[in-house]
């Protein structure tokens, strides 16, 4: 597996570009992106488990039900989400992309990011799409990465390269989120591209299967949103025999797919709204994977082991306690817990008691931007790992006043 | 039903006292606290649901098999919990006070709270108990109430007078709590006392129907405590004729602590750790009250909610969300969304979908420091309250390290 430039145009017959037309006050941040596939593509996506659902997810679950794309059209700055217009706007943004790409419009996925429950308009949509598609290019990855990015820091982007059938294949992603980020059997937005030739009934699983060990298991702060979407469209360009079945060639892809989704997850986790940290939480020996993941997410989202990480504080005691809380089967007195990070390893709790350990040291190991958790349940041979950050004063200050 | 003075001991025979005794480095913040019945009481508690419990519990549980009790003694500054030595201690505690108190240790219920896994020593409680026992008075509510607290702001204390019987009776309370605070069965630490006469069962009955309502209902940051405990203790002195059965006398008894709870459950949510509001999410026309229940609750917890509010910001968007997200079935095209305080009420959000809405409105209403979500789902009788706080920097500043 290689790591290699342009994003979701590095799988062949992709282009990518972002503009700002006008959903946004800033006219200096990017607010309207697309995705273009040379030829029609198999496609599928997960959504959000909350009731309340972006009208673009309702949208795009219709247009995928025949398992083709060739077009996602994502804009920033508005979550179209609890309007009264919703669908309409969702549906027209559809036909003014398709028309512009002389594609079927049912072969459009649609996103929306942004403040939930303010009215929307389609004008802005008329102004940029035209830019929109005569920018397309094999170098828009990032174009594309910052017209979807909302309270974002940094972007997110990663493009892979590996062999199945002996054909050259690639799998390239773009995605954002920082806030409201909790995701259920989904994640903000996550649009992965890939030139390999795959059925779409197997490219839903690979999707669904992956999500569930990676976007799933981070949390920013518990708030699962109304708009999460991981959606892929694979165009098979690469020329590889097409996959039609679990064989060692749908284990390849799934690989790749699992080490994209990973670095998109700790970006995400590490970009979140007022993070200083990415804390990974990972948890072994447990009787079954299940459990490990309810111990891993239970550690992760809790504000008082949070705040302390923020603080460099070895407060090991809150990661007990949350262990205890998290509803999963755990004898809490064989459960060890160590920090871990650039500067070494350091244990602190030890068959569910405190070990003598150097404050000085753990403060050290603390102190970095990338801390793990490691908790071993001394129960089995289940493991997770969960992704989640710091809880500091400008996640406070981000959204005591996100509107305005 | 009487507003009357002296906490848990405006009930008769009932004394009480706190300490430093030297648990705290501070030596001008008392850490250990005794409440004391002249008669032996019929007693009840519930416990957090955590896993990992404090060792105080352990023995607490232990002593109340059979119902009664004469003293509680609980200390700050250590919660006792995954320690080596903890139920030695705890043991060793209840054996001291019973001696000095010339009661069987059996009647002892002893509790703890503060950091997890910090080693603890017998001495501290060996120097304190005399002087304990030797202050001892009926005035001594709001000393045992200091004993109690951690990060609490505010003393939280209540006694209601009330006529059972044709007799005066009284049930008075304390408690703590202010962060690591999500109940499950039980709060942080509420000590009840109360000098009506009934059965232990019943009051068991009674204690955890209202808690169930009460402070199950609170949440500050979704930590469930390893040591919550509400435990109460009621001596007969009042002289009515012995609750025996679900009667008449038993409601009066009932209204009474649930007032007491809900009293004590909004000074909890209020004092949370760096709170400057108290939050009340109302939701009425649920199918079911569990409906109502859970719907309330992942609105009070919504992280997003939470630093909203701190903003007096009327992001109602965020609020659908934490309904959508909380797992409960509700028809999100029928919600109602309201805000209110003492400057008026404005509506936000009809049939799940935006209204006009003054801006400035909204403003001044969320500028108060006591707020009501009211929350319609229009779908039936069922409705609950859940009580919770702003999520501000002071959150961040008080758990970022709170062990040094």
């Amino acid at each position: 597996m290689k790591r290699v430039d342009w994003g979701v145009c590095a799988p062949k017959g992709f282009k990518a570009y972002g503009v700002n037309c006008g959903i946004r006050k800033n006219k200096t941040k990017k607010d309207l992106s697309l995705i273009y596939s040379s030829v029609q593509a198999d496609a599928a996506a997960v959504f959000t488990t909350n009731l309340v659902k972006g009208a673009p997810l309702l949208v795009t679950k219709e247009h995928l039900k025949d398992g083709k794309a060739q077009a996602i059209i994502c804009n920033s700055g508005n979550a179209n989400t609890c309007n009264a217009n919703g669908i309409e706007i969702a549906e027209e943004t559809s036909k003014l992309i398709a028309t512009a790409l002389n594609i079927d419009e049912s072969n459009v996925i649609v996103g929306s990011t942004g403040v939930i429950g303010q009215p929307m308009s389609i004008e802005p949509f008329k102004k940029g799409i035209p830019d929109l598609v005569a920018g397309l290019t094999e170098e828009g990855s990032q174009d594309a990465a910052l017209g979807i990015m909302t309270t974002d820091t940094k972007l997110k982007e990663i493009a892979l390269e590996f062999e199945i059938d002996g054909k050259t294949c690639h799998i390239g992603g773009i995605a954002k989120g920082s806030g409201m980020i909790h995701p259920n059997m989904a994640t903000m937005l996550v649009y992965i591209t890939s030139d390999v030739n795959i059925d779409s009934k197997l490219l839903q699983k690979a999707l669904s299967d992956t999500v569930a060990d990676t976007f799933n298991m981070i949390s920013v702060d518990g708030d699962t949103s109304t708009n999460d979407t991981v959606a892929i469209m694979a165009n098979g360009l690469a020329g590889n025999k097409r996959i039609e079945e679990e064989n060692e060639d749908y284990n390849i892809f799934q690989n790749a797919l699992n080490e994209l989704m990973v670095y998109l997850c700790r970006k995400i986790a590490k970009d979140g709204e007022g993070a200083t940290k990415l804390l990974e939480c990972k948890v072994s020996g447990a009787e079954t994977k299940d459990i490990a993941k309810v111990v891993a997410k239970s550690v992760i989202c809790s504000s008082l082991v949070k705040a302390a990480m923020f603080g460099a504080d070895a407060n090991w005691g809150r990661i007990l306690c949350a262990i205890g809380y998290s509803g999963a089967k755990v004898d809490v007195t064989k459960v060890d817990v160590y920090f871990k990070s650039s500067k070494g390893t350091i244990e602190v709790c030890k068959d569910g008691a405190g070990v003598d350990f150097s404050e000085e040291k753990a403060k050290e190991i603390l102190l970095e931007d990338e801390i793990e958790i490691l908790v071993s349940l001394n129960s089995g041979n289940g493991s997770a790992t969960a992704y989640g950050c710091d809880l500091t004063y400008d996640y406070v200050k981000i959204n005591g006043d996100y509107r305005t």
